[in-house]
């Protein structure tokens, strides 16, 4: 079956989701990125529906607070794991209605089973992540850009082992691994295009 | 610079050396492989040299023998120690002298600090694998498919990670990785092409 949905994994800084936005454009079909995806979520009520049907331990009327009273050993659902679900609906519901890219959210791994899916990993090395974002984003005082970097790859890689159990950047996870360093976002952009409905 | 060598690092069965072969052949430059590395390395009496070169411990006439005379742990260095030796620097010749294809044999690593040199990984699942070899290699009645991928697998990645000190099929340790089951081995070969001299 063709390739109809593209997923985008990508390291912090290494413009995953440019690539993913300029795919999308080209092709003219929808981009979700991680954004997105977060605020359909919220907008579909889905989480309420989640947080009712879990009537085993008792639910803050403010979701946040379920955070601080979930307990994993004792067979809870941590506020993460309601939007870990919700996230996933989400992202089969999109899939299911056409043509897309997704950015983010182990949409990878949620579609697995898909035949019409070609999964993407994007990665560059550190230096040139580290100036990528702090042209896009701009720099934070408080916090030195290569720690920044670190640590939003540590939480990627956790986040994706914990809901995934597969390891995060593992070349054989994916279809398709481009180095946006060293290839450039254009070319990896080209590269996605040309695989698109093949 | 722009990409002169291309260097192919390949699970058994991925269809990785074909690749490289399809790919040299269109771009109209030499593609060397681990047989052809080893023949070069043989006929170049640089093994020869290695070996006499390391006096401090006695040294077979039959170089063969020194595999069961080699001890690292007194400091001693195997055959194999010498083997890599030799080809690393045969890689290195091979990669001053012009544009080529390189399968196999560490050349992502060997020539990792040269800046016209493009890193590629060709994997597929095991299913495919196994499928491909017994087609292309034909069975071996002696030992199951799975059994033999998975051998030759682990050895690939042992041998690797001892001289590389790097972890076989991490994404991030290459420019491009290609899943060559999903994509097929003429995409593959297109993408590589479409990279030369970028």
């Amino acid at each position: 079956m063709a390739n109809r949905i593209i997923t985008i994994s990508r390291e912090f800084g290494s413009g995953g989701r440019t690539i993913g936005r300029q795919t999308a454009q080209r092709l003219g079909i929808p981009c979700y990125d991680a954004e997105l995806i977060e605020k359909i979520a919220e907008e579909s009520g889905l989480a309420g529906d989640y947080i009712r049907e879990k009537g085993e331990h008792s639910v803050h009327a403010n979701p946040l607070a379920n955070i601080f009273m979930s307990d994993r050993s004792n067979g809870g659902f941590s506020m993460q794991d309601y939007l870990w679900k919700v996230q996933r609906q989400v992202v089969c519901d999109i899939a299911e209605k056409g043509s897309c890219v997704i950015v983010g959210r182990c949409a990878d791994y949620i579609l697995r089973e898909r035949q019409d899916v070609l999964a993407a990993f994007i990665h560059a090395d550190m230096e040139k992540r580290a100036e990528r974002i702090v042209r896009v984003y701009g720099e934070d005082v408080d916090t030195p850009i290569l720690k920044r970097v670190k640590e939003k790859d540590k939480r990627r890689k956790t986040y994706h082992r914990f809901y995934t159990d597969e390891e995060w950047g593992r070349a054989q996870n994916y279809h398709i691994c481009l180095d946006s360093g060293v290839l450039g976002i254009d070319t990896c952009t080209d590269i996605l295009c040309s695989l698109y409905e093949k």
